[in-house]
């Protein structure tokens, strides 16, 4: 079956393509009496808003959403939340010379041989503008979760070979990058700025961290919370990798380096990422996701077309030499998205859990 | 809602804990007609028992698996799948040690706090023998896959710091490692002998290819194939990170480096691993994972216990030094679920779809 | 978890209330290369619009429908279809007599004690406004089936206290009461003069009949056939009882009188209404329900306000005697949506299955 | 997809066929910390069993319920709870005069054709035997309802054309027929004695009535509490006709009627059946099933073979002349299954919805 919902409780199911009249999505199964607006849904989206940032593409989307229904004197009322944007930017426009191509690292040669034709405007569906609503759901969990005292942040951490010296949350927002390192803004722009000359693209590292958890989300053995995680993060687009805590590094590690200790002031580290037995420990919860780099570049590549012909392609038009960059607000959507299911999952069956034993803290 | 179910078509549901009485699991949705029996369910199941590999625990467990329904006169008939295993080696043990601990990289506070208490004895339900009857029901899978010309193989690519120089997949079988470097296989024998020496332990990766893959399997936006296999493969005790092709390599890689051109002959390359815009290319799948290390080790640590108060912990008893090898049966069994359920998914929607533009092979 | 989306594989999530900006769906799982527009929605959704019977409510609502996304170059992609129709009846009025209390009757009550709080306009969520996209998405299921050779029809068979005495289903569309019996048409015509007088209203039976099945549609043990189009016809507005076949009637049968034997030629009858063991088999689907009288009308009435007072209430304004004629379309849509998603459930995990045995035709 | 799970939050997965080795089930999600065990199930188990009454089929099954996983030290620990009974009557047998034939009124024609074969060694999986599982996940629902002071309780309220005349629930379980009238059992059983002579079988109807019910309970707009109610019911075994309080009786009465008035003390009565807009009023939860005669029965029928051919069919053995009375503890079950999955649903989106209105009592 078709797959354009996520979450069993907080659910939420998308439609539209990067051409088509309008983007929607439909959040079902939100808690009633939680306030939301139009605004507050704005300001996430304008941070993957084409325009916002000089490497991101510049065409003009305003993107407004209007809430449809749902919400009645200014709060959820538990019934369906309808949200739409209109597309604004659709003007007719010459697709003929990718029309009948595959261009090379794009989904126009599967999405051909799945659903037996494609639409061939902009990608139509497989395009990223398809996550602006995931963006827009994700900021009414987010909502929510601060309200439980749960907070999702997200940064650039590596753009090519260049990665980050330190973290520092409160610069996240101050550049065009999601960089929380401002010592290496200026790198990275420079690194952006040859590449822009060169007409190619370059993938990028992105880290999302949940704080405030609490003990207890995820459900074993398959939907624990990491597999939950790793799902919702690589149906992003351009994503190729997904890890929790400290991932890959982990296969080099001894037992004894990896395991973290628990004392009463809280766990000794968090190599773990705040999930054990697939299910939150109450630490931070850390991921970290590989994206690919932009595969529309003004490189000439080979390719074949819908007669199985051999061509050459070339990507005209603006686009982003870093896929990465616009998929940072994304990730702590999809994050957003993940936990707020789960806090109401486990609802669902332990909300009479009572122990004893003290929560200890997070990581010390 | 409780997490014990995977698969939307080809669904299995698992039940049973380490020490219970039983392990079983109910296949619903096999197509009819499928020849299988209790033998050759067995021998995907011998590859992870204990005792297989001189490196991993010596507990002797039959594993004996039983086909209560579903089967009739030699083929499934299209109804529900019962599988049973009979725990045999439930003798009466001593827990008081780690009866009230939480053991360190264990699932024993998280399952606390979730559902009130725990069944202590050998980690409950969060224990690795869950996964007997992932593998049962992945053999059947992979009967059927077999069948549509789809075969999926695992093997070891990294144990601890020692990665795997070539890849000869007839070597497989023929180590305790299922490695398929017969060069490598000295290295990691030594390096286990020192590690369990040290009575410490280590991370490995693992790599799962399917091929004879078609063109169009994956459900967009959120149930894309590579979202799915990172959750089915994630789902996986100690799994702590996921690679789709070329994973985090991409982090550092040009668009024009890593997007796979077309041609006549098939695609250049297989950055992608098989997967464009969450829908299989044709290409073989390629699927990574990294497993921390064993948690059960002999080295002391320190812990809490049930009423927070600081304690020692250390764990007796033959484990595993690398949990990683008896994880690359269930690997294969994970992704053989996988597949499957999107060969069965994509049919209910896309039966009908007739393209006529050529499908050409995998990479060249 | 919240139930707003009807199917498995043809999947129908709506949202939207009777006085908000817009009504919405999504039509998820659609088999793309589907012929449809906005038009031929629209048909289905004039039958029951408003205005159009004269028994029916006089509110004027355009009841527009646009086709969002999901369909290009005139036939379905395979991605989602949204739907939207825009409320363009929604003047601010004066809800104050009605505000606090609950409406003997309605679902007032039961949204503020399960959500905390309910949207008073015109019964938010819960009116039968919500219906009309059912009707849209049932427009595009019905297209569909046609196209498999089924094709659904429903008409009311009683109204009131008058039964019809013949069906020639050529008559349905000839009156204001999809009534298949001519000589029905001025007793129920004369029946509801004199209920407007009274300022009462009275309930009604429907009949649903889907001819041109295959054999083998339902999913048992679960989900039935029967059980799903139960629940489908039992979750429309005021419907309080549901009948497959000769429903209550079995009561009194002997099992040589209700069974229906086979014969070469077909069922020597349709006692089953087209069903055996939860599985269509080849006759027509046959189903009726009962629907509750209109509880909104003149004559007063006695209930409790928010502060658990008791008060009088009386409705104003214009509501249908019997809400049971607009229900014929929509009784018609949910059987078309639980059929299309029979059949693609029934592709998933049955499209190998070839049987020599000959399928007779449906009955005699 | 296969439909064999029940529940959304209390999921019920069952196997097995009539004369397989075992029939099982898995029930996930139950909360933590319920205590039960195999006694307790065996009770309900019993109602059911062959043998009971004198009118029910003699065949000899001890159907031994065993608890095979889920519980530890007496109580649910929140992981799946695995339930196996062993056939233990499953003697080879004689099955040559109707392996080739379709009986009337039963599921051979339809398996056949839905799954290209069919287990013909009694029914296989469309037998009653299968109800088995779903009492017994029944009872650990109705175990822990009973916490939540929610009990449920069937009787038979019709017999072929015999009604009964008062309900005195006390007098349920002292008679052959869960007969809640002690003067029509004496009427009953001439009955039943002279349709035994007659080689024939009767239909029955069932009431199911469930009181302590909580308001707000059920998922507007398709999962509605009603309607996930019919389905319930309707996946029974022979039940053709599903009613929610007064049922087909509404298509006769006024609004003026209908509508149950409320008032400080209660509902004034109880018409709707304790449903408003698929919520649960508080009111008791009543409905009705209409099952059909038994279709095994000695009287000859007419029928078709594999090949096409017209038969002769006649049913040895013992069966039922009246299935509806052994439906009685299975139509309690599987109202306890849809309630229990109810009250979680609700938990998982308004645990926090706090009211001020104050809740009435049910009906006076």
């Amino acid at each position: 079956m078709a797959g354009n919902t996520f979450g069993e409780v907080f659910k939420v199911t998308t439609f539209g393509e990067s051409h088509g009249l309008a983007l929607g999505c439909i959040v079902d199964g939100c808690p009633p009496g939680l306030e939301i607006d139009e605004a507050m849904i704005q300001i996430e989206l304008d941070k993957r808003k084409p325009g916002t940032s000089r490497f991101t593409t510049q065409r003009r989307e305003p993107d407004q959403v209007k809430i449809l229904s749902g919400v009645f004197e200014g709060k959820t009322t538990g019934t369906p939340i309808g949200l739409l944007i209109e597309n604004t930017d659709q003007r007719s426009k010459d697709y003929s010379n990718i029309k009948d191509k595959f261009r090379p690292g794009h989904a126009d040669y599967t999405y051909l041989h799945k659903y037996g034709h494609r639409d061939y405007r902009g990608g139509g569906r497989s395009s990223a503008r398809e996550t602006a609503m995931r963006v827009a759901a994700g900021a009414i969990a987010q909502a929510w979760l601060k309200q439980q005292g749960i907070e999702i942040v997200a940064y650039m951490s590596q753009l090519g070979p260049i990665k980050i010296d330190t973290v520092d949350q409160n610069e996240i927002r101050n550049n065009d990058f999601f960089c929380p390192d401002p010592t290496t803004v200026p790198k990275w722009d420079e690194y952006m700025r040859d590449l822009k000359k060169q007409g190619d693209s370059v993938g990028a590292k992105i880290t999302v961290i949940a704080s405030g958890m609490p003990v207890g989300l995820g459900e074993p053995v398959f939907d624990r919370l990491d597999a939950d995680v790793a799902k919702a993060l690589m149906s992003i687009n351009a994503v190729k990798g997904v890890e929790i805590g400290d991932g890959f590094d982990v296969v080099d590690q001894k037992g004894s380096e990896h395991r973290d200790e628990l004392t009463k002031a809280g766990f000794a580290a968090n190599h773990s990422g705040g999930v054990l037995g697939g299910i939150s420990t109450g630490q931070d919860l850390v991921a970290s996701i590989a994206l690919k780099p932009t595969s529309s570049i003004s490189v000439p590549g080979k390719t074949i077309d819908v007669n199985g012909e051999e061509q050459d392609v070339i990507t005209k038009g603006r686009h982003d030499p870093c896929v990465g960059i616009r998929a940072v607000p994304i990730a702590e959507a999809m994050m957003a998205l993940t936990i707020m299911d789960h806090v109401l999952r486990h609802r669902a069956q332990n909300a009479d859990v009572n122990v004893s034993t003290p929560v200890i803290p997070g990581s010390i």
